[in-house]
């Protein structure tokens, strides 16, 4: 299954993409994307659906992010061995594992803001892990129960902030706009393997990421056990695990985001991004 | 207006402490102890009630964390100058920042839990902050209009999972159990100035952490100030704004927590915390 929330922002509605490809109105079935809606039981439910009676969504509606009340945006820090090489340091033991700011979670359509006197911001394409059931020092044989479904995130990440200014990372990762979600959850059963996609994006028409998650360091079972021990992951949480080669800051001489620059970015069969850059707005 | 949540994990009602420091029950007021409620106009509208007409809390209810739906629990590294040097680190030229899990939060005497596998967890005694009101890019000058009241703030710590095992603290900062805070919300009018305040810790009865907000590298202002450049605060937010010296990490030999230690920490006019240490739980 492939579900969506979609509408204006903090009014979103939970839809669902039927196999034609249009968005259909779950409002009447429930009440929203949520933690509650993402067990293997709810989503079983969601999947018995004659999908058919579901009413179309009108017009072209904003994709908000697919997932309601997430409490944790974890990520997972230079997990494709050839990203580690272009950045410059060295390929990690055991993940390295940093916060994204919720307030960061955005539309995959949205604009991504620079932040107040940002000069070195960048991309990069990751795949996005939707936990649907609480998980607490689960195995890596078990993991992949505990996980709803996949989902495309840009971890839009300000170089000087993460790099530059202190020794932790979060405060370049963590910017209003820096966690563009979505467009869709596309749920485990429709991706019988997560460490064989595509992935890749575009800056302005040109291909500046590719790459595919067979080569992550780390798997997604790997990483959500390892994460699970550190921290009880809870249904909604969202763990992004890493970019593949092709970002900004690797690029000789490097290259960061303007205003009105476009970036389209995806993995195959989950979806794809639109992002204009947008100058830096108070308030 | 000192205000808690008391009850059981989940189910916490609002309350507040009245003058002759009962606890009364608030929840025929206001539904919750949220983002919605800690608004200026909010609090000041709870000010006015008659304290006498609320109920009394009966019996010796447990404290939750005081404030629900905390989407950000922000905390600031090594700004105290002292606590820098025993933890061996050069003094920051600005504030350093890095998130701890909301799974992490706790109440204030709620036990604290050692991770699978800890071996050096440790204990920090810190001024938390929460937020009332967004703020996005605030001044210095304007950043307490922002703020609805301060807490205690136990920033429990893995020291091997923090330091030893990746760059990123986050992964020793966020386990479950690491986030005490509480007992009370201290509205900001019963707080002339944060930056002269007391704190403290025992270990087992033998204090280890005593110090002076007056030490902090940087002011409650300007963390909230500085923060909000890089992230847009939200009501409810907790910023937790590093400890004095005394942690464990820092004696020689360095000392941590082992089962049925027991932690008494407190601020001046915050109230204090109580916690007993118990081994790992799974499940």
């Amino acid at each position: 299954m492939k579900l969506a929330r979609y509408g204006r922002p903090g009014k979103e509605k939970p839809g669902l993409i039927d196999p034609d490809g249009k968005l259909r109105d779950l409002s009447a079935v429930i009440p929203d994307l949520g933690p509650e809606q993402l067990s293997d039981k709810s989503l079983a439910k969601l999947a018995r659906l004659d999908f058919r009676k579901l009413p179309l969504a009108r017009g072209k509606p904003r994709w908000g992010v697919p997932v309601s009340h997430v409490s944790k945006f974890v990520a997972i820090g230079l997990n494709y061995s050839d990203h580690a090489a272009e950045a410059g340091m060295a390929l990690p033991k055991e993940p390295i594992i940093f916060l994204k700011a919720p307030s960061s979670l955005s539309g995959a359509d949205d604009p991504i803001m620079l932040p107040k006197g940002s000069k070195k911001t960048d991309w990069e394409v990751e795949l996005g892990v939707v936990i649907g059931t609480r998980a607490r020092a689960v195995s890596e044989k078990e993991a992949m129960q505990y996980v709803a479904g996949y989902c495309v995130v840009n971890d839009v990440s300000e170089r000087e902030f993460q790099l530059e200014r202190g020794s932790q990372w979060d405060k370049g990762k963590g910017c209003d706009t820096f966690g563009p979600v979505g467009p869709w959850l596309v749920t485990k059963d429709e991706v019988p393997n997560p460490q064989r996609l595509d992935l890749w994006l575009d800056l302005n028409g040109k291909r500046m990421q590719s790459g595919n998650t067979k080569t992550m360091v780390f798997s997604v079972a790997k990483i959500v056990s390892y994460v699970s021990r550190f921290m009880t992951l809870m249904p909604g949480d969202i763990i992004t695990t890493g970019t593949p080669p092709g970002v900004g800051m690797g690029m000789k001489p490097p290259l960061f985001l303007k205003r009105n620059d476009e970036l389209v970015l995806g993995i195959a069969g989950l979806g794809e991004q639109h992002q204009k850059v947008i100058p830096y707005q108070a308030g």
